[in-house]
C-alpha cells in the first residue's frame, strides 16, 4: 500500500487508541451498570463497572508487584468469569501482553505456545490446575503462577506442585486502588491467541491495542448493542479474544453476564443464567447452540428470549437450528464470520431492508445461512488461483482475502508462514466462497478441500450436501484426486443406508448430481464404502481420504 | 503524554483510517440503500449509495482534471444537497482538503477564511453566487469556480461575473467512473471548518481522516443509528462537518435525506420532507427545532414522528421544547454537546437504565437538559482557575477541558491561540460546567461570563434563570464586575413587567434569590433598567454591560 501524505490536520494525532480507554469510559459513564458472574463453585456474584475498574487497577498494581513489566507476556488459563474479565483489562492495561490459553489443547501444544510467546507467568483458575501441572514441567521460562482460588479458599489450602505461587484475590486485596493506565503506543500488543490448525504448530496472532479498539467500535456499530442490553459471554474467552464481545459490550455499557464454567453435556446452568439474568445478546458456535436448543426442546416451559440476538460463528448455522430458536424462544440467530486472525469480526448477516420485501420466508432463512456482509473498515476480495479478483455474482468461487486494521499481517516469529499473506497486506483466509451482488459472503469450502479441475473449482461441500440429499445415502465425502490431464478430478465416497446397497449404482448418484452440477463436474468415480475416515473431532478426514486414493486417477 | 512502546503486535499497522473507507463500505454493503434529496428548484431526486459512489468517483476525476491536487484546499459554499454529500467524499477522497464555508459570514470574514486556508478553488451553489460575487474580489488566490447549476440549467446560461468557471454536472458527466481512492496518511486533513467567535478572527480547525473515521464510529455507537433508520441532514453541512452525522449515517447504511435549502421563517418544506420520507433520526439546534415545533403546533394534523430521535445541540434544549415534540409528535429530543473544535460529538444525553426507575417524570426532563455523558474515546475534566480537577459532585463548577483523537490540538496557523491548549493535550472549551456522580455533564456558563468572587465561581446563567422565574420579571442579565476585595462581585440588571416597576425592590429580587443561592453569592447591586444590551443575534451583550458598569464597585 502506498500511503500518501496530505495537508496537515490540527486534530490530536498522538492520542493513542488504547483498550484501557474502554474500561475508563465504562467506569465513568456507566459506573452503576451491573456485572453478573457465576463463580466456579456455582455461587452468584454481582458488582458494577465502577467496582470492576477498581479491582482491575488493584490487579495491575499486584501484577507490577510480582514483577510483570511492560511488554511481558502473561498466560491466562481461565473460564468465563468476572476474574477473567478483570484480567482482560487489568493485565494488558499494565502494558503486558495477555496470552490466552486454550484449555482444550494438549499439554505439549500448550507448552509450545507458552514457550513460543516467551511467557514467564501464568494466571490460572484453581479448577484448571491439573492442566497447569501437566504443562509447567514442559515449559522453559515459567517463573510465577497466580491462582484464582475458589471463593473463600486460601492459597495455603490449594493443592499444587507449582512453585512461586500467588493468590489472585490476595494480590487484589493487598494492592493500592490507584493505577494510572500508561498510554501505550497503539500498535503495541494487547493480547495474543494461537491458532490451532490441523497441521503444523500453533501460530501466534498478537492483537494490538488499536486493533481491538477499532474492532470494538465495529461490533458496537454492527451488532447494535447498547446500554439497555444484557450480554452473556458464552464464547470461551480464550477463543479469538472471546470474539471481542466483552470489550465491545463494555464500550457501550451493556450489562454483562459471565456464566463461569459449562460443558456441552451439562447446559442447565448456562440456560438458567440466560433466563434468570434476562440475557438478550450473546454469541457462540453451532457446537454450543445446537445442544442448547436440544436442552431447551426438552424443557416443559420454554424460555422466553423474544428479541434476543445470538451471533453464531465458526460454521454455517443450520436452518433447523435458526428456526428452532426462533420458534421455541423468539431469539434470532445472526450468522457472523471471522477467524483468530481477524480479531475476529469480518461479516455479519442482516437481511437488508431493500431485500426484506423481495424474499419469501424460505429464501430469508437461506439468506441467513450466508456469512453476511463485510463490516466497515475492512477490505475483502475473492480471488482465483492467479490472485485475480472474480466477479461478485454469488456464483464464481474463489479464496477469500481480507485486509484491514484488525486483520493480522503476519504470524509471530513464523517466517515459514509468509505465503499466507499477499504483498499488498491481505491475509489468505484459506476459505473458499462467493460474494453476491448485494455484498453477502458465502463460504463454500476450505481451499485445501476444493477440487481444482482444468482451471475451474468444484466445491466438495456443495457436492457432498447434494449427494446426501439423495434418500438412499447416509453419508458422503468428496475429495479432489490428482489427475494427469485435469490437475484434479472429484472422487466421491458414499455410505448407503441399510438395504439400499444392492439397489443403487454409481450412475444413480451421478444422475442425481447432474440435476444441479455440470457434466464436467461429476465425480469420475463413486465408491460405495462402509464407513468414511473421520478426525478426532468427528469431521471428515479428507487428508486421509486423499492419501488413501492418491493414485486412483494415475493408473 | 508519554507514550510507551510495548511488545510488537502482528496486526496490520499501516492500514490507514480513511473517510473514503466509509463510502466504499456503503457502496459495497448497502449499495441499494436510498438517498433522497430536495433540489434547489424544489424538485425531488432519489438514487442509491452505489450510484452516489459512482458520481463521487467521477467528481474526483473531474476535480483532478481541473488541477485539484493532493493537499489543495477547496472551498464549498452549498446547501444541504446530495451534491454537497457527493463533495463530502469525492473532494477529500482525492487527497485535497474540503474547506466548508459558512454562508452566513460577512464577505470580509469569508475572504479571510479562504485566504487563510490558502484555497485556490471554490465549489458553489448557483443560488449562492451572490455571496461568491461579493467574496471573490476580496480573495488573493482563487483561480477556479465550480458551479452547481440549478437542475437542467447550462453553465452558459448562468449569470456570473466569475471567471474560470466549470459546471459541477459537466465535470461529473465528462469524467470516467473509475477512480482509485488514494490511501491517505490518516493524520492528513480531510476537511476544515473555521470557528467564528464573537471576538477575533475566525480560527481554522482542520479535521484529519483518522479523526472523522473515529468520530463516525463514535456516533454509530452512541446515536445507535442503523441501516433501518432514515437520517435527515438538518444541521447545515458547513457547521462543524454537519455534526459528522452524514458520514456516520453512511457508515451504518442508513437511508439519507437531504432537505436542500430552508430558512427559519419558512419551514413547510422541511417539515414535509421529514414526514413524507419517514425521517426518524436527525440533529439540529433549538434555533431550528423551536420554530419547527411552532410550525407543527399550528398544523391541524400533527406529524407522527413516534420513535424518532432528534439530537439537539448548540444550546440547552428548553423542557417545553422537548415536551412539545414528545407530546405533539412522539419524537424524542436528545441533548448532545460539542463544538467546531471537537468534530463535534463530546457528550450525548440518555437516561441510564439504573437511573430510570429512581426519577420522577419531572426529574427526567430536568436530567434531559444536561449535556449528558462523555462518549468513548475522549478524556474530559473540569478544572478550577489553577487547572486543578474539581470533584464530580454535580455542584462544583469549573472549565471543561477535553482531549482525544477527534479534538483539535491547535488552530491552523494561529500561534497566538496557544493558551487555549494545555501542555498535556487538552483543549480549553471556554465552557463552565459540572459533572455529577453519574457522569452527566452540565454546562452552566461561559468562562468569560462566570463570576469569580473570592476564589469561588458564581454562575451568571443560573442566577439569570432564577431571577426570571420571579413573576414580576421580564428579563435579566447578571455579570461579574471588578471588585477591590473579592476580584469580582455580581451585578444584576433587571427588566420588570409593565405595572410592576413601582412595587418591586432590589431586596425582593435578593430575597427571591436567597431561596436557592448562598448569601455571599447574591448580587451587591440589582439595577432596574428599561432594556438590556443585546448582540446582533439577540444574545445578552455581557461584554458591553461589563464595560458600561466596570467602575461600579470601585467607587
Amino acid at each position: 500500500m502506498d500511503i500518501i501524505k496530505g495537508f496537515p490536520a490540527t486534530s490530536q494525532d498522538n492520542y493513542q487508541l488504547n483498550v484501557t480507554t474502554i474500561i475508563q469510559h465504562a467506569a465513568r459513564s456507566f459506573g452503576q451498570q451491573e456485572i453478573v458472574s457465576r463463580r466456579l463453585d456455582g455461587s452468584m456474584f454481582k458488582y458494577t463497572y465502577s467496582q470492576a475498574h477498581e479491582r482491575m487497577k488493584r490487579l495491575a498494581n499486584g501484577l507490577r508487584s510480582i514483577g510483570v513489566q511492560v511488554g511481558d507476556r502473561v498466560g491466562v488459563l481461565a473460564w468465563n468469569s468476572h476474574e477473567n474479565y478483570e484480567i482482560y483489562f487489568g493485565l494488558p492495561g499494565t502494558g503486558a501482553v495477555m496470552l490466552l490459553l486454550n484449555l482444550r489443547l494438549t499439554p505439549q501444544d500448550l507448552a509450545y505456545v507458552i514457550d513460543h510467546s516467551g511467557a514467564t507467568c501464568i494466571i490460572v483458575d484453581e479448577t484448571l490446575l491439573p492442566i497447569a501441572h501437566a504443562v509447567a514441567p514442559l515449559c522453559k521460562n515459567l517463573k510465577a503462577f497466580v491462582i484464582i482460588t475458589l471463593p473463600g479458599k486460601k492459597l495455603a489450602d490449594v493443592e499444587t506442585s507449582l512453585e512461586n505461587i500467588y493468590s489472585y484475590e490476595d494480590l487484589i486485596a493487598e494492592s493500592a486502588p490507584d493505577f494510572e493506565w500508561p498510554h501505550m503506543d497503539e500498535t503495541s500488543a494487547y493480547a495474543a491467541c494461537y491458532t490451532t490448525g490441523t497441521t503444523g504448530k500453533p501460530k501466534g496472532v498478537y492483537y494490538s491495542h488499536r486493533d481491538v479498539y477499532l474492532h470494538s467500535c465495529s461490533i458496537g456499530i454492527n451488532a447494535e448493542i447498547s446500554t439497555t442490553d444484557t450480554y452473556c459471554q458464552i464464547v470461551p474467552m480464550f477463543h479469538a479474544l472471546g470474539w471481542g464481545l466483552s470489550q465491545a459490550a463494555t464500550m457501550v455499557g451493556a450489562r454483562l453476564v459471565f456464566p463461569g464454567m459449562y460443558t456441552l453435556d451439562k447446559l442447565e446452568g448456562l440456560c438458567k443464567i440466560i433466563v434468570d439474568e434476562k440475557v438478550n445478546v450473546s454469541a457462540g458456535a453451532p457446537a454450543i447452540f445446537m445442544p442448547l436448543l436440544e436442552y431447551i426442546r426438552g424443557l416443559d416451559k420454554k424460555p422466553d428470549l423474544a428479541g434476543a440476538r445470538l451471533l453464531s460463528g465458526a460454521s454455517e448455522p443450520p436452518v433447523a437450528m435458526m428456526k428452532g430458536f426462533w420458534d421455541l424462544t423468539g431469539a434470532e440467530i445472526i450468522h457472523a464470520y471471522g477467524a483468530t486472525e481477524t480479531t475476529p469480526l469480518v461479516t455479519t448477516n442482516r437481511i437488508m431492508p431493500w431485500l426484506a420485501d423481495k424474499l419469501t420466508e424460505d429464501q430469508k432463512w437461506e439468506l441467513k445461512k450466508k456469512q453476511g456482509f463485510t463490516v466497515v473498515g475492512l477490505d475483502i476480495k475473492v480471488v482465483n488461483a492467479l490472485d485475480e479478483e472474480v466477479p461478485c455474482d454469488g456464483k464464481t468461487p474463489g479464496e477469500i482475502l481480507i485486509r484491514g486494521p484488525w486483520i493480522t499481517a503476519r504470524y509471530h516469529n513464523a517466517p515459514e508462514t509468509e505465503a499466507q499473506f499477499t504483498k499488498d497486506g491481505y491475509w489468505r483466509s484459506g476459505d473458499v466462497g462467493t460474494i453476491d451482488e448485494y455484498g453477502y459472503l458465502k463460504i463454500t469450502d476450505r481451499v485445501k478441500d476444493v477440487i481444482k479441475s482444468g482451471g475451474e473449482w468444484i466445491s466438495s461441500v456443495d457436492m457432498e450436501n447434494e449427494i446426501v440429499s439423495f434418500p438412499a445415502v447416509l453419508e458422503a465425502a468428496v475429495v479432489g484426486i490428482t489427475h494427469p490431464k485435469w490437475e484434479e478430478r472429484p472422487l466421491a465416497l458414499v455410505v448407503l443406508r441399510e438395504g439400499e446397497k444392492e439397489r443403487i449404482t454409481a450412475d444413480d448418484i451421478r444422475n442425481h448430481l447432474a440435476k444441479t452440477f455440470a457434466r464436467w463436474q461429476l465425480p469420475d468415480e463413486v465408491l460405495f464404502v462402509d464407513q468414511i475416515p473421520k478426525t478426532s473431532v468427528g469431521k471428515l478426514n479428507k487428508k486421509e481420504i486423499r492419501e488413501q486414493y492418491k493414485e486412483m486417477y494415475l493408473k
